[in-house]
Formats: C-alpha cells, structure tokens, sequence
C-alpha cells in the first residue's frame, strides 16, 4: 500500500532533495519540484549565501540516508572562531575543547549537487526544475505549477503534499490565505541586513587567512565573518544596520564612504579585498529575518518543513542543520505512525515545533553574542573556562553552544534550558568573583554544577514543574 | 500653523475616540471614520466582548481628556478573584493589600458612548459612521473609504492618518501590503477559544453572586470567569480549547454534552444559567491572538495604536488600558516634538513597544496562572502572603498583578522584568521552606528582596547590564 503512496515534494534545496531521497528510500513515489533551473546545468544565483556551517545534526540526517561519506569531502573543518579584534589582534577561540567537536564550511551548491544526483539514482523520484507552484489545494494534496518556460499551468495530484520551499513558501502562503482553521504567523526582522563580499585565493589556490576556522571581526553593532570555500577564496558576509546609528547601508552610498567605513573598522581584511568596491555596488543587501507558524500540517495532507516551516537568522549555524534533523524526526514518526500521516504530522509538529522555536531563538540571541559579546573581556574568560573545563573533563562539561551543535542526542529545547542557565551560573561566577587561584580546575566546575543545579531548580519551581 | 493641521483617525472604538478627542483637545482638526453605524443611534454587535477591566493606566488616558469624574459611574469595582474551586468552595483573593486598589467592571459600549458624546462636543472633530477603510496610501497620507450604504468610494487627504481600528486594521493591512520596508509581523492564537454566556439578574435587579469580584472557576486546561455589570447581569466567559483533550467546543456539539459538561464542570454556575443551552447554541466561538508588528509608522505619515498595532489577549485585564496608556505616552512626545511627525512617531514607538511587547507576553502568562495555578496550593500560600507585605507594608511591597496593574508610574516592560524575578523569588522561597514560624512577616518580606535582590543581579550580569 505505502508503495503506491505518491508524495509531491515542493522545493529541490537541500531540505527538498534529501526529503525525497529519503522518501523514496522507504518506497514512496516522490515527485520533486523546483522553481528554477536544474544548477547541474545552469550557473544560477539562488539569491541564498554561498556557502554554510554543517555540523552534527545536518550529519544526523544525512547518515539517515547513507551519505555520510559523500559529504565529507565537501567539508572544510573550522575548529573555532578567529576573532579580529578593533586593535588588530588575532585571538583563536575554539568552538569545544573536545578535539573531535567541530564544525564545517561547506558550499550549498556542492551539497545540494551531491544531494540532487542522489536522487537522481532513485527510480521512485521523478524531478520537474522550472516549476513555480501557484498554490495548493490543502484539504486534496492537490498543487498547481506554472512552467517557467511555456507559462503552462498544470496541477499534480498526490496522497500527500510537503512543503520544503523555503522562507517564501508557496505552501505557506496557500495554508496563511486558507482561513478555515486558525494560522498563527510571525515574520520578524532585525534592524540588520546583510551583504556578501569575498577574499580571493592565493595565486597559489592557498588560503589568505587560517582556513581551519570561522573568522569574526565584532565592531559591538556591527560584525562581519568570513567562512573557507575548498578554491582557497573566503565567502566574506558583512552584518550591518539597515539605516540607523552612524554607519548603515544607507549611509555607505559612496565608494569613499565604504573605503572610510572598511580602514576604520577592518583594515586587516580590506588589504584582502581587491574587489571590495565593485562587490559592495554589485552584491544585493538582504534582509535577516526569523519565521515561525502553526500549524505546519492541515488535514494529514499537507505538511511544512524547513525553512518553510521555521525560517531562523543564520548566526548560530543552524538553518540547513535543523531542516536536515527534521527530516530525522519526521521520519521516526512514519516509523511510529506508518499509514496515518495525521497522526504522523501532528505527533512530528507536537515535538518538533518546540525545539524549532528554540533554536530560532537562540540564533538571535548569537547574533548579540557574536557581535558584541565576544569582544568583552567577562565573556573571553568565559570561553577560556568553559574549553578548559571541556578538555579536561570531556564527559562532565558541555558549553551552551556544544550543547546546541554537538549533541545531537539532545532536543534543542533542552539544549536552550540548560545551555542559558549554564551561561548565567558561569558569567555570574566569573563577575561575582567566586573562583579563586587556590580552586583546582575541578572545584571551578563543581561550582559551576552547583550554581546551574540551584538556578535550573528555581525555574522549574516557578514553571511549576516541581510539585507543590 | 498646528491648528491647520488635519489628523484623520480610522476607528471610533475607545482608543479611536479617546484619541480623537486628545487630539482635538491639543487643536488639531480631526477626522474621525467609523467602519459600523454610530452606536448611541443602532443597538450593534461589536464583534467584541461586552466588558472589560478598567484600571489605572486607563484612567491615566482618560484624566489626560479630563475624563475623571466621567467614568466612575460606569465602574463597578472589583476587589479581587473569587475563585470557584471544583469541590464547590469560595475563595477570595485580593488584587491588593492596598484597600485603595482595585479593578472595574465597565461595559465597552457605555464607555464609548460616553467618549463619543465628548467627541461630539468638539467643534474640531468632524465623526463619520458606516465608513470601511479600503486602504491608506503611506507616502500621502491619503485614505479611501467605502460608505455602507452608498457604497460610493471617496479618498481623504490628511497630514497624518492614525490607525486606531482594531485587530483587523486596514491601516496595518496597508502596511502589510507596501513592501516598500521591511514589515515585522506576527498573528499567535492560543489553542482556546472564546465564548460569552451570562447569569441573569435577580428579579429585583441585585446580583446571583458577589458583586464585587472578578469570578473565577479554573479548572487546570479551562477556565471560566465572570464580571458583573451595571444591570445585575454578569458576563460570563468560557476559555475553553478548540479540539484537543477530552472537552473542547469541538467536543460540546449538543446539548446533552454541554450539560454535561458544565454539571462536571462548572456546577454553582448552571444553576443560575437559565439561559445556558440558547446562549451556547447561539453566541459565537472567537479566537484568542496576539498580534505584534514593526515598525508602527512610516514616512512620518501614518502611526497604528492601540489593538491595531498590538492586539493582546484578554488576560491581564489591559487590552483598553494599554491603547488609552498609548495615547497618554504619544501626548508626552507631541509636546516634545510637535510640528515633526516624523520624531513623534519614532521617539513613541522607540519607548512603547517594548512595553507593549511586555504587556502581551504578560496576557498569555497570565492565561496559564488563572486557569491553572490559582488552584494550586503554591499559589495561594504566594497570593496570602504578597497581599499581608502589602497590607502591612503598603510603601514596601508590590506584587507582579500590582506592579502590571496599579502602578502606572511604572513601564509595563519594568513591571514584569521586577515582577517576574519576584514571583520566581517567592516561589522558591516558600517551595523550599525557607519560611519559619519563627520569622516576623518583615523578616519573611526581607527574605523575599533579598532573594530578588539577587536573582535581578544575576539577570543583568547574563544581559551586559552591569560593567564586566
């Protein structure tokens, strides 16, 4: 029966294409479609950064389809952040202190080429590229394409249609407009937005800069990053106000403005930029924003996943990493529900939907961190700490941020419970004074335990958690 | 050159009208749209609920228009939640210590009659009924309306257009739809719905139960409650779940189950419920949202306030106060930078948001403490204590209801950050039992600063608060 089940699949991104690999890996025939051009054969801009951080849970869904070692050639480790201080120090601070703990820079177009050929092989998937949905029927899993090429409309009708179009979700859009149920629909912007730029390779295909790491420069409103690409070339994105306070977008509207902005607050990387004002004017300004809906299933015909589902800032690396780790969850629950795809939506959304929100949230919250947090002296001692604590009791110490990318055993809901409480214990410690030179390393992290333990028992108290 | 000025407002509910009056009062020429027919002339069905809780944020708006004297006779006082457990016992719990602090029943038509026959007094303001906003052109500050009955379409040009029309809001809409800035939106509904019931009067006009309390029987997932009003009549208002768990208004579809339910349920209530089975049958389910959005203005031509820029749920008795509380706040920064719109709008929303945001957050905890933890044990031993420190040391305490509630001196955002590390204080400190026999009530209200004392320390070391 569930052979002949069909699933059409809107969206060939990365979430798209490894859902209907999966899919059809379980046996459903799976149509797969996307809005532009097959990028196997066509150079096209996909208006999404160039390359992205992938890590543990992006690896979770992965494994689940075989392709772990596919992937890892994409993979360029970077094994901390390089941060570029006002003063043009370097300072290395590592992402964990355990050495296998590390993330990746990886090109989207590479993955989501490796992820496309996979399906290719698969005889249950047929993919349709040019194919620009127009709407769904959510009560028939009936969708409507317009072809980009022939203007022709077509509508397709599957047993279920699922939703990995991304931020601009054109199932989104069918379930927002539907109006017989209630959707609940947040679109939020930061007051910045972001612009691309780039570091050329050596002549000799090597790196300009550490290529092993992810390199900040934090300016307090302002940040920019850096990430490798395997051709020795960084992807530079610089993050900045829309049009409030001294430099913003707005106010960089000249190549002197520009030059005057990058000599003051990034000289070491402007003498790596040869491109820098003829990428500034070239490259578009885009906005950061945070989506969040519900529900993400209607009439166990129609399901969001993704971006489609919980569009999040990019500053905690986790935007590819938690569409993937859906595609874990989402399959665990056909496992549980095979047959009966209301109960599977609504079991999957029951769970998932807190840790989407969490890990949205704790995206913003990095956004700060990064930004400004890292330059403060409370939090460089902090993170000294914390990969002290890591190397040397590998099993007994988990940052916030290790918490959130390396354990993938963890839900990132209970990742953000601990992970916060855990930075307030320490900042406070730290701030208060509380660890000695007479304190072993150890006795340090028996105090951090304790302090976390009283704070995480005061919110439960309040949350009602414990009993009265 | 400000006399000359024309404010057209869309929306002559009580924010709309209690604006417009402000307005006029500061002599600008007004506009006032109304979408429904003028209600002192039509009986109409606002689509709203019936009552509210008036307090003193919106007495601060009123006293602005010099409305003092005018609304007291439409208050019913409320001194506190007489909670209706399940096994059938009566429980007063105070909002305050303080004798002089208390909540009002008012009803929304009286109140906006009353601001509207002041509105009529004005020479300034010019008031149309049956006037549907179809949409604002931002750069113009140009609205169109369609006439009700006419159906004629006729365009108005103002110098600035204010958005006062509700959770629906055309201006909002308008918004929304420009695309020309980035529009941060969210619409959340709570999986409850909304109905309203009542008790009838006693024959002699007296009341069935209590007059001068807010009725509560929470029942963990749902909640009813009642105010009374000027008639004897009280409105009763079930918050009951959509279609999840074992009673929801999906489940109540006839009457042998709504009876049943409230027998289970709500049993000192249907026996005065007479009407109970037409009024089920007949009133309406409505939702329960919150509507947040950025930025409220635009060109330094059109601002939303009230419900049309922040929609709240019912909860914390402030959807009204808060849009009066808007216009006292905007009147501040008029005399700040009148005759620049622009620098209005920004300074106003610069400040109130975050305090709109607070309140809002606030509603939906609230949801969770009345229908669930006023009938824990916990919560009560907080509620007897908060209100001896308040009875005993007026000066020295104040609860979260009273910081939110009577203390309009203070932000919403101030309100809850104090008040919802004093909850957690208390919370902890009697679940631990930290409280003795021994200790005097200020030995035990020590206790509590202390403790809040510390856990606001360790918020602003985690917030960049306090130097590192």
């Amino acid at each position: 029966m569930k052979n002949q089940e069909h699933i059409l699949i809107i969206g060939a991104g990365l979430c798209g294409s490894l859902l209907a690999l999966r899919m059809a890996q379980r046996g459903y025939r799976v149509t797969l479609m996307e809005k532009r051009p097959d990028l196997r054969k066509e150079v096209i801009d996909s208006g999404r950064s160039i390359n992205l951080a992938f890590s543990d849970r992006g690896m979770k869904g992965l494994r689940l389809a075989g392709l772990e070692e596919k992937v890892l050639p994409l993979c360029i480790p970077m094994r901390g952040r390089m941060i570029h201080s006002a003063d043009g120090q370097l300072f290395m601070s590592p992402y964990s202190g355990r050495s296998y703990e590390y993330i990746n820079s990886i090109s989207r177009e590479d993955l989501n080429v490796m992820l496309l050929d996979e399906c290719e092989k698969m005889p249950e998937i047929t993919m349709l590229f040019n194919q620009r949905c127009t709407g769904v029927t959510l009560e028939t899993a009936e969708a409507t394409f317009e072809d980009y090429h022939t203007k022709e409309i077509k509508s397709y009708q599957a047993d279920v249609v699922m939703g990995a179009d991304g931020v601009g979700s054109a199932l989104r859009k069918s379930m927002l407009d539907h109006r017989k149920f209630l959707f609940s629909y947040g679109q939020d912007f930061l007051t910045h937005g972001y612009k691309e730029l780039s570091f050329p390779p050596l002549g000799n295909g090597g790196y300009q800069v550490e290529k092993n790491a992810l390199h900040i420069w934090p300016r307090g409103k302002d940040m920019m990053i850096a990430l490798p690409n395997l051709d020795g070339s960084f992807t530079v994105t610089l993050f900045l106000s829309w049009e409030e306070g001294k430099d913003s977008f707005e106010s960089l509207n000249s190549d002197a403005a520009v030059t005057d902005y990058f000599e003051r607050e990034f000289p070491d990387a402007l003498a790596l930029m040869p491109d820098l004002l003829e990428e500034f004017k070239t490259n578009p300004t885009s906005p950061l924003g945070t989506i969040k809906c519900s529900p993400w299933h209607a009439y166990g015909k129609v399901l969001l996943l993704g971006d489609a589902a919980h569009g999040i800032v990019p500053f905690y690396g986790q935007g590819m990493n938690s569409a993937f780790e859906d595609i874990f969850v989402l399959d665990r629950y056909i496992d549980k529900h095979e047959g009966d795809w209301k109960a599977i939506f609504k079991a999957y959304q029951d769970e998932r939907k807190e840790d989407t929100d969490a890990i949205a949230d704790l995206a913003v919250d990095n956004f700060h961190e990064m930004k400004a947090h890292t330059a403060r002296p409370i939090f460089q001692e902090k993170r000294k700490l914390e990969i002290a604590f890591e190397e040397q009791f590998p099993k007994e110490y988990f940052s916030k941020y290790s918490l959130v990318t390396f354990r993938e055993d963890l839900r990132y809901s209970e990742a953000m419970r601990r992970g916060r409480v855990q930075d307030k214990a320490i900042l406070n410690l730290i701030h208060d004074g509380k660890f000695t030179d007479a304190m072993s390393l150890h006795d340090k992290l028996d105090l951090v335990k304790q302090e976390t333990r009283k704070m995480l028992h005061d919110d439960e108290v309040v949350e009602g958690l414990e009993e009265d």
